[in-house]
Parts: structure tokens; C-alpha cells; sequence
């Protein structure tokens, strides 16, 4: 008999579709793309990250022990900083004050803000990763928004794991579905299956949705109602990697502070998408036993992130210069948003109905249901003969038996096209729509 | 029924053992660790690091793509003067020639030093993290040395894995001993569930041992001569993390060079240790269908290790500073070889062997059978008492129930201690040894 040698996740682990698109970019010279998901070159802080690694390496005293092993967690000054400016974000500096939008007042117990919950990570990519080992074994079920971030669903499909999809309406999740979701899982004797819910609450990838805090509350409230039946906790697992990069409206706060989060939010963020993606320092919240479980399987994978990179952080943010960094970026996100948004106004056509974000990188465009945008569709390929390139709603919803995939929506970035080019890029866009509409 | 909400893997992914070391070290502040697996702070290059990050950062034109994201199977200048560099190292020089001492002399495909082939990993052990993700499923059999890396044998138990240890000899494996656990294997029919065998190859981790290249083929042609019986390949996984570390006689050419290497070799290689752990890049040579199962698994975990740290080695590779460095540590590691080596004859009774490496960092010492220096035994805690820590052997052994497993042996390491220290150490140590035997 003629075995394969690889296991089942090297035989499952997806290409991911990205590649292909990137492939498809390579061989046009000058093709715009309206599919990248990251910030653009020309706002990276080159001047900032010299002097901070100057100063981190200036002498022995400090530079030996930034290029030395650290700890596995990470490093204790760098988990202290984070965890005061997450407690600063959701809390406003009032400490231990419920945000107002919960309706009642409780006191945010204050170790949920404790360094010692916090991990350091390699992105919050590899938290992500690594708390879904943790959490997950080969047939768990995973609940995601509909659509979702397309490279976590390909954690999902490497591991063996299956994806129930919810509803996501302009403020989060459908939580009247997510009941009926839950309740549907009790019917089929599968609810003990779920180990956490996936959520991309600040300017979702690729909706650009922010979750309000009341619909994180329910969520909470909902899946503790459900875990009288699964014998164990569900988790919200809530991915905050865009939350540095809000530009319009008010931050909301995180899950974290919600009542009854202590126990139940585990919370990755990255310090990488809104200063230097090429610096991979994320982070985690997490309550026990699941800090100490992904602490151990962050021994295997790499005994704790680049201690260099690390320090590099712990300057930026002590110094001041990681937040004006954030407040630049702000400025210039805004103003390419502004400019996306007319673009998109003059050029698409009225039977296209677009979602306008507040922070990150990117609008969402709806067809008329019919006209599909997928990788194989017409609309995509007359765009990229006409020299541009989204990214198709269609890779971002999870294969689940319970509804169609829609295939007729485009994930559109304004993060690392030149203004010149969104302009350009979504007439081309626009002529090409226009042409099937 | 109550379940426990973490994976498998979550539940089984232990402390590692080294943690309860550094945690015993920690109460006594004149405690001499020969336990630490790191180089020293002083050979850290600082102002090596500094200058080549200043160059990196020098211009917007050079910094910027250093901030971004690169490809996941990292950036293709440095994949090449990897390649080279290993290319060089093995075949020194002469390109196409295999190296004498394999009895016959066979040209070397030139693709098998491609940098196609060649991935970039957060260190060397993210890429056997996920080699074996990439090979390994649960219940499947790893091939070890016996003893061989700690942190090797947790990644196996934390997935599930069984380890079948093989006798180590002065010069690697013990040829007849792997044949008749291939054979025992083959007898109870579980020969397809090995996937690989796992070497540390050079100064290994713990004991100090360098396997000989002509080991390395006779590993290679039993395994082939065995595959028969698997219908699937088994690779042999080479760790040559402390390769860069040699202060006395000759490099070896890795398994790579060897007649039939080229397609079941994986060679996991580092930048790191002997330059700066806290920059945390490493490296794997793989062929297909591994490598690009492990690339599609790394876009799963980071996308990429991080761009920053790879330009800091493609700036100190190509401007030779990465060469000065490691001739100056292997010039400052011969001389603490030394020192420890002076100490050991000077402090140990005769009745304990000790093995003196060409490399890396590591002495092993093994007490009289019967005289245990595990964790709990008396020898440990008496020289803990006298402030002096090393390395049980006992946690470098896999669980095999086909041998008892050794608990009289030491691994001491003159990595992280100063001379004085390693003098000290020593000189405790062998108070503490003469006291029992």
C-alpha cells in the first residue's frame, strides 16, 4: 500500500488563496492592487525604529540582554506596558469602571488588566495559532462571523476543525442567529464540540464591521447560557489586530471589560499592523488554563518571540513614539479612506451598495446578488485584464452546510495602494462593474 | 459529564522540565548555573547589531521593505546566502563534490543547495515544530537519539507522538542498534508510523557528540532499505543548530551531502546561537512534498518570521560581520572549553567519565551507574545546596519501555557562566561528587 507521508494537517493545510492572487498580480506590470491587506510603505517609520534600536543597542548594558534569550512569555517590561495601555483603552483611565454602554455599572475586576495574563507572540497571528491548538482537537467546532478573516479559516481546514457561521450585521454579530446557531448544535448533541467563538471586532477584515459593545456582552451572556450543556467554558476568542487604526468615531472597548470576560475573553492584539508589520510583536490576553497551556506550546514552537524585536517595542511605546506613530497613521488612513470613499461615489455604479469603515483597511462592495465576483467569475477576470485586483468575498466565508456561499461581494484596501492609484484603481474597477451592470 | 475545554494537545504540552531548574535557581543568589543552554552576554555582539540595523534603517529605500511584510518562506537574498553558505560549508568550496571520507565519490546535485529549497524559521526550532506538524500525526514514531534535546522530546509528547530511542556512541548512532529497532518495528508492524529520525548532529545537545558523516550515510541507506516496508519515505531530520559553534577539528558536511540525500534530508540550521539568541532566525533545507507543506503551515502560523531580523542577517552575511563574529566566539568558546575542561580533571573523582565536545557547549558526565543525579536524587539537591546547578540526564531520555531509563548522568554546560564561575561551579560540583563516591 502506498502511504502518504504526510501527516493529516501537511496533506490538509490549505495554499492560501491570497498567493494566487499575488501570482495572478505578478505576471501584470501594471496592475494596481486593491487586494493587499496592509499598510503602505511609504508611512513606515524608518527614522523611528533606527533610533529606538539605537537606543536599545547604544551599549552593553542595554543591547546584551535585547539580544539574549528572553522568557517564554515574554518580556516582563514589555507585558506591563501592554497591559496598561490595553487598560487604558478599554477603561479610558477611570480604573476599574464598567464602560458606560453596558447598560449597568460593575467594577472591571483589575487582574484582568495583570501582565501575568499577557503573552507575548510572534504577530497576534501566532496567537491565534497556537490558542487554537490549545483549545481545539480534529472535529471541534469553531463559530465565526460570516464572513471572516479568510487565514483563520485556513487554521480551521489544516486542523481538522469545522466552522459554524453567524450572521454579521453593520455592528457585529446576528445574535439572534448565533441563538439559533447554538440551539441547532444542542439538537445534534454537538454543542460540547464548540470551544470559542472567533470575532474580528475592530473594523473587521474583511467587512470592515466594528462590534459594538453591547453585541460583545450578548455574546457573552449568550454562550454562558449554552454552557450549562457543553460541560466546559466557551471562550470568545476576540481578534483586535486592526483596533490601532481607527480613524473616525469613538474606540470601543474590548470584550475584556465586559461583565463576566474574566474567565471567558481571551484577547490578541499586535503592536505590528499599526507601526512595522515587518516586526511581528503581538500579543494575548488569557485567562487560565488556557495562559498556561499556550505558554508550554510557545516553548515548542520557539521559547518566546525575538527578545531585539521586543525591546524595540518597549522603547517605542515608553518613549512616546509608537503612539505618535499610531496618530500619523490615523491622519494618512483617514484621508485614504476619504479618498476611496468619492472615488467609490463617482465611479461604482448605484446597483452596488458599499460599506464605509472607521478604522483599518478596507470597504466591502456588495453586487446585486447574481453577479458574481468570485476567482473564476467574469467580474474578476475583465478586472484583472483591466489591470486590478480585489480580493473576492467569496474566499472569506467558511465552508458550512447550513447556507449558500455568497460569491457576489469584494474585499477593497485603501492600505497599501498610493492615493494616485485608488483613484485610479477603483475607475478601472468602476468601468468594469458599470460593464455588467 | 464535566469535560476539560482544552485540546489534547493543550492538556498534554508539559512544563518544561528546564523551568523547574531556572525556578530553583532563582531562590539562591549565589547559585552557579552550568545548567543554562545559551552563550555568554558578553560575546554578544552589540555593536555589531547596531551598526548592521543602521545600515538596514539607514534610508527610507532600504528601511522600509525591512518594516513590511515579506513572503513567507522568507526573503529570497537571504535564502540565497544561506544556501551558499551551507553549500560552502559542506562541500568547501568545491562545488558538485561529495565529500572523501563517504568511501566513493558521487557528484552532488547542485539543486539540492537551491535556495527554493530553503525556508526561514524563528529560529531552528520553529522549524522542527513544524517539520513535524508537517509529518507527524498522532501515534506516529519518531526516531531518536538516546539522549538527545529536551525540547525535541516535549514537541513529540505534546502531539501525541512516541519516541523509539536509539544508542548513542562517541561518533553518532549505533548502526546495528537503529537496524534491530527497525527491525523489532517492522515485526510488530508499526514500521509506517516512523516518519523520521530526528539527530542533533553536531556537539549535540546533551551530550557533546558529533555524528561522522559516514554515520550519517549508513543512517540514511537503513532507513532506505526499510522504506520497502513503509510505502512512504522516512526522512532523517538533522539539527545542526550548533553547528556554527566548532572550536576544534574539522567541520563534517551534513547529511545533505550524502549519496541519496536529496530527497529525504531535512536540515534545520540557526543564525542565532552562534551570533545573538535574541534575533531568533534559523532556517530548514527541505524537499518536497515537506517543504511546501511546512511553508503553507508557517503562512498559518506568522506569514513569515519577521522581515527586520532577516535584514540584520542578509546586512552581517554579506558584509562578513557574521564571520567575524562566530571566528571570535568559537576563539572565546575553545578557551571556556578549556577552563571547564581543566576544572573537570582537576575537581571530578576518577569513577565519573566525562566526554569532552569539539563544539557547541556542553561536557557530559556520567556518574557510576547506581549513583543517580536526577532531579529528586540526593547528588542534585547537594549541589544545589552548594549553589551549583546542571542538567539531570534523565529529562534528555524519551520514554521507550525497550530500556530502563539512565538517571547517572550530567550535562554541563560553559555556555552562559563566566571563567570564574565555571571554575567555581566545577570546584563545587566535584566536592559534591567526591562526597559520594
Amino acid at each position: 500500500m502506498k502511504l502518504h507521508v504526510l501527516s493529516k494537517m501537511g496533506q490538509r493545510t490549505p495554499e492560501p488563496p491570497i498567493s494566487w492572487l499575488m501570482h495572478a498580480a505578478l505576471s501584470r506590470p501594471k496592475l494596481i492592487s486593491l487586494a493587499a491587506g496592509f499598510t503602505d510603505n511609504a508611512s513606515l517609520p524608518v527614522a523611528e525604529a533606527r533610533a529606538a534600536l539605537t537606543q536599545v543597542l547604544r551599549s552593553p548594558k542595554t543591547g546584551q540582554p535585547a539580544l539574549q534569550y528572553g522568557i517564554t512569555a515574554g518580556d516582563t517590561t514589555l507585558r506591563q506596558l501592554t497591559a496598561e495601555h490595553l487598560r487604558k483603552l478599554d477603561l479610558g483611565g477611570t480604573p476599574c469602571r464598567r464602560p458606560k454602554n453596558q447598560g449597568r455599572r460593575h467594577a472591571v475586576p483589575p487582574e484582568i488588566y495583570s501582565f501575568e495574563r499577557l503573552l507575548i507572540s510572534s504577530g497576534s497571528q501566532q496567537l491565534l495559532y497556537m490558542t487554537t491548538e490549545a483549545l481545539c482537537d480534529e472535529g471541534d467546532i469553531v463559530l465565526v462571523e460570516d464572513p471572516t478573516y479568510f487565514v483563520y479559516l485556513s487554521i480551521l481546514q489544516s486542523r481538522g476543525l469545522r466552522a459554524r457561521a453567524v450572521r454579521l450585521e453593520r455592528d457585529g454579530l446576528d445574535l439572534a442567529h448565533l441563538e439559533s446557531v447554538l440551539q441547532s448544535l444542542k439538537r445534534t448533541g454537538e454543542l460540547w464540540r464548540i470551544k470559542m467563538i472567533y470575532l474580528v471586532s475592530y473594523f473587521q477584515n474583511p467587512t470592515g464591521v466594528t462590534t459594538s459593545f453591547e453585541k460583545k456582552y450578548g455574546i457573552l451572556k449568550l454562550l454562558k447560557k449554552f454552557e450549562r450543556d457543553t460541560g466546559h467554558p466557551i471562550y470568545l476568542l476576540e481578534d483586535a489586530a486592526y483596533r490601532g487604526l481607527r480613524f473616525a468615531g469613538r474606540d470601543v472597548p474590548s470584550a475584556l471589560a465586559a461583565d463576566g470576560a474574566a474567565d471567558r475573553v481571551i484577547y490578541a492584539g499586535t503592536f505590528t499592523k499599526p507601526f512595522a508589520t515587518g516586526a511581528r510583536v503581538g500579543y494575548g490576553v488569557l485567562p487560565e488554563p488556557v495562559f498556561t497551556a499556550v505558554k508550554h506550546i510557545k516553548g515548542n514552537h520557539d521559547f518566546g518571540t525575538a527578545n531585539l524585536l521586543q525591546q524595540l517595542f518597549v522603547r517605542a511605546l515608553a518613549s512616546g513614539l509608537y503612539g505618535q506613530q499610531v496618530a500619523r497613521l490615523q491622519k494618512r488612513y483617514a484621508h485614504k479612506a476619504r479618498v476611496m470613499k468619492l472615488a467609490i461615489k463617482k465611479h461604482f455604479p448605484p446597483a452596488v451598495e458599499w460599506w464605509e469603515p472607521e478604522g483599518g483597511l478596507y470597504f466591502w462592495a456588495r453586487l446585486p446578488r447574481g453577479l458574481s465576483s468570485g476567482m473564476k467569475s467574469k467580474v474578476f477576470s475583465t478586472a484583472l485584464k483591466n489591470d486590478v485586483l480585489y480580493v473576492p468575498g467569496e474566499i472569506c466565508y467558511a465552508d458550512d452546510a447550513a447556507r449558500r456561499k455568497p460569491n457576489h461581494e469584494m474585499r477593497i484596501s485603501f492600505g497599501s495602494a498610493s492615493e494616485a492609484d485608488i483613484r485610479e484603481g477603483i475607475a478601472r474597477l468602476g468601468k468594469v462593474l458599470r460593464k455588467f451592470l
